[in-house]
């Protein structure tokens, strides 16, 4: 059965929650989402079909890595472009590959509150552990706090599994802001949050204002993981680690072993690679470069293009100046 | 049978082309898009189901006012928060309830190029006259000029009905790139350009560059309408006019028939009103506007709140002081 | 004397005013700043000193063109990198060498409300019909409303000649507030607007808002003039014009006479040469043309460098592609 | 004489460079500028004339702080606001009443190259052991790698001593590129940077990419100063520095003797007090506070306004609710 680090915390339970809880939660403990998560990419045939073959091969290669679990459709899965069917069976297929003790966090965030919700309800049947809510954001004008606090408390009442806040403003145009973190945080079926902007100002003082509710914060780059854990971070969901993974858990140990020089001079090598596969080319780059390290990275749905010559060598170039290739 | 204005314009086939053609197309002409459209609201019951007998008892008062056509699943319409097969039935019911000579322009965008192919077909066959696809962007840093020339030339080249071009930077966070509306204006089955941005630079440079193309460019916003008519649009698509619409369409009169001073004044007083109901509070309040001039607005799905009282009080203010309540 | 066209105004007296009062003023009358104005460049040798040799060329030739007069020390006159010294004696001279019926309007916004003062009253000493301020902005995001009209009516309680509000957000990241314009066109001393954001609803809603002061806008650009005008604008501070001079002041002559296709057309192959000379490639691109039409431009001072190759290349062809080269 | 703690680096000549050398310089060693420094604020007297006896009062107590020196001229300074000859006295005052061995960096960046040619000259000899240059930024579209690289060379050629590069994105609108500050950290009178921005991974980045150079990077901000330290920076200027010095030397000292427990503990409770004086407030909330914590805070020069009663209230708050009031 899954194995369930718990962190001493007793929940207070909201008296008008209706989820359900897990034995863990039941115990009053938070599921422990410490560690590092490569957000899966996937795979596609040239007919832009999911790959569901090639996604187990690149599974077989990540159970050996030691991550904590992975995130299935966070921004670097596609997921905009996957239906609805799509998502779920992507969630149900990666669940049965995996060894159990890894946790599966699906992203199950839509526009609606009232799709999140089912999205949320079907991933959790088909085996989700944790599911990620990306905030919605397509009004983002009318996005605030109350808004937001709003639709997260719907998701988490009735989210069978728990559930992490996602915030991401480059994608979404939008940061989740600190009040409605505090204020979520109290949520007990709100374990933490996984931050992609990397302001690493308003992670700390998210960690600060949220300290008594034993809530997690996950580092959504490799570019600020060692900032982040510097700062109380408990972990990374990292693009890279697709690429990268055993350099990027090599840095969580030697945080946690206290080897600051050398986590120091490993985190500089991440840099570069990192916004290459992220905000510098995207997609397309880190799916190029699973290719180079032995994974199938491959094609991306349209209207995502492939890289045109002159990136592909500059993206080799921030992994070879790294001394990555 | 739908009343075409054809526009005296040869259309260059591309020899790749598939898609159908309508009897005007044929016959080398583009669809006719001038006029004043309201992108209409979606109605829903106090449990968030989509009301239908509410949406037709709007329809038959739009029926009434000189609009041009309607715009479905726009912006207004909280497309984002409708399921596929509501954004198709809504456009079915919209065309069945609404006189044969008013266009029916059906949002039919979504973010991967496959599922806008799909959703497209699905609503021309659902009885749209055209659709309006808005750009892809949640990978907006990727979505340059070569990505989005792709996307809409599928979608284009499938099309059973003619397509519109659709950039909302205040949701999207992205601009439609000049040089990608002037390319994408060759293509035969793309009439037109719904350009909600307001930078009037632009949009005149847009007019000047496609203007060999017979290419059509409508206001996406009542806040810039004259000022659009001055340097060549046709027409404009406005949350306003579902609350106001005699009223926009006789800013469209006064211009077509000269009366420069006279638009003037009626154009400054729809300013603000129509800030209220976009940029400032956003749909809430169009619908809360809608209410006060005896339509159907009621309340938006979740995560949209209803105003609070000191925003419905300014919402009022920006009516009354121009004259309107 | 100086012609003044005055606008039929009763200026309201607030107590505390200190200003002196043209014969204009004293008559209850504003200045009429209507017409069209280039922002002048500011000739350099080779060695940066300021050029006034070239200078005054230039304003011979400016001088045969139905300007209304001439901005000195707009962004395009360099003016953040002349001496406080430099700047009053740049005005002096244009003043001397410009005929009696052109406006000399003079920018004398500085940082700081004591510096702007004291600037403001050296320039009218030098001879400046009006001043030009420019919103302070170093510290932008405490530059509210409150502090705006704090200082622009310091300013305006003060200085000797009449005041022109300046908006120019692409290089001070700060839009003038709608109802900081609105409260300070009370202000029997301030008479206009300079907006350079091309936000055009913004500047309609503006010109709606002040209509009982008799309150004068100006476009900051060649690009958006026509809009500008259909909404209400008077005239236009406009880079290109120190280029395009004729042809600037013909769109005015189009608008005035009510040849609106003719206008259109005109506009419509103005757009990209401003913005070549402006947004785009900026001030060095300004001078650059300028040598290729026959006035003097010349090199800018550091920081602000040459062109490159490839980008006069551009620039060229954004007059020639539009039939000026 | 001024103890300096010295590098060991070998200095790379460019032969066209002018500038003098200090002892350490000649001997191929970089000044050591590690440690803590507020960037001073600037008091003024009711009728907003520099306050220099108040300043004096202000400096006597930092004497006492474990500060490695004092910033003169930053933006909490209010230096746009200061004539030349104010900035130049200030900085002359403050040398005069400091300990030796405290440094005095002082803020010597223009507009023009020219100007902070000349000013960083001045400074020098009023006193200043080292010059902290913020990029020129008014023509922000123009201030490439290009135009900012021959910017800070020109001035660190001709400078008598050290020169700091200074990014402030939030009053600029501008940073200053980490390919600049790569090539920049080769200057041999080029020591290090103030980074304000408050990017993590840019400022991990930059000290990567200048790790052969004895570049010494300095947090802009007590808000991430921990993060900074974390990635190698070696010190902060932190305007929060000006209110609780003793506490943000404390962070350094929690940091250098490796008590991350304790150093994370005490970043926490800095964040919100820090914001409050910077991003969220200004300067008028960092002189308030100087008033409640002992030291001569005062007005600001116009157009900066007092805070507002309820801005007060929002202040104090900031501070006791993380025990510091």
């Amino acid at each position: 059965m899954l194995a369930l680090r718990t962190l001493g915390k007793t929940c207070r339970r909201s008296p008008a929650t209706l989820w359900r809880r897990t034995a863990a939660q039941s115990a009053g403990q938070r599921m422990d989402i410490r560690g590092i998560y490569p957000p899966i990419a996937t795979p596609f045939t040239e007919k832009e079909e999911v790959d569901y073959l090639k996604l187990h091969d690149n599974l077989q290669k990540y159970a050996k890595i030691p991550f904590r679990g992975l995130v299935v459709q966070g921004s670097n899965g596609e997921y905009p472009y996957l239906t609805a069917e799509e998502r779920v069976e992507v969630v149900r297929r990666v669940r049965q590959a995996l060894p159990r003790e890894k946790l599966v966090m699906a992203g199950s965030g839509c526009e609606s509150t009232m799709a999140t919700v089912q999205m949320t309800e079907q991933m959790a049947r088909a085996g989700a552990d944790a599911v990620l809510v990306v905030t919605p954001f397509y009004y983002r004008g009318r996005m605030d706090s109350k808004a937001l606090i709003h639709h997260y408390t719907q998701v988490a009442d009735s989210s069978p599994v728990p559930v992490v806040l996602y915030s991401v403003p480059a994608n979404t145009g939008l940061d989740l802001p600190v009040d409605a973190v505090a204020a979520l945080s109290q949520h007990p079926n709100i374990v933490g949050l996984k931050d992609s902007g990397g302001d690493i100002t308003r992670i700390a003082l998210i960690i600060h204002k949220t300290s008594s509710e034993d809530f997690q914060v996950l580092a959504g780059s490799a570019g600020f993981l060692l900032a982040a854990y510097s700062v109380g971070a408990v972990g990374g969901v990292c693009a890279l680690a697709n690429i990268l993974g055993p350099q990027v858990c090599q840095l969580e140990e030697l945080y946690v072993s206290g080897q600051w020089e050398a986590a120091k001079a490993l985190q500089y090598r991440l840099i570069e690679p990192n916004a290459a596969v992220t905000r510098k080319f995207g997609v397309a780059a880190l799916k190029q470069a699973m290719d180079w390290f032995g994974y199938h990275g491959g094609v991306c749905r349209a209207p995502l293009r492939p890289l045109s010559e002159s990136e592909v060598k500059m993206l080799r170039q921030d992994f070879s100046s790294n001394g990555w290739l």
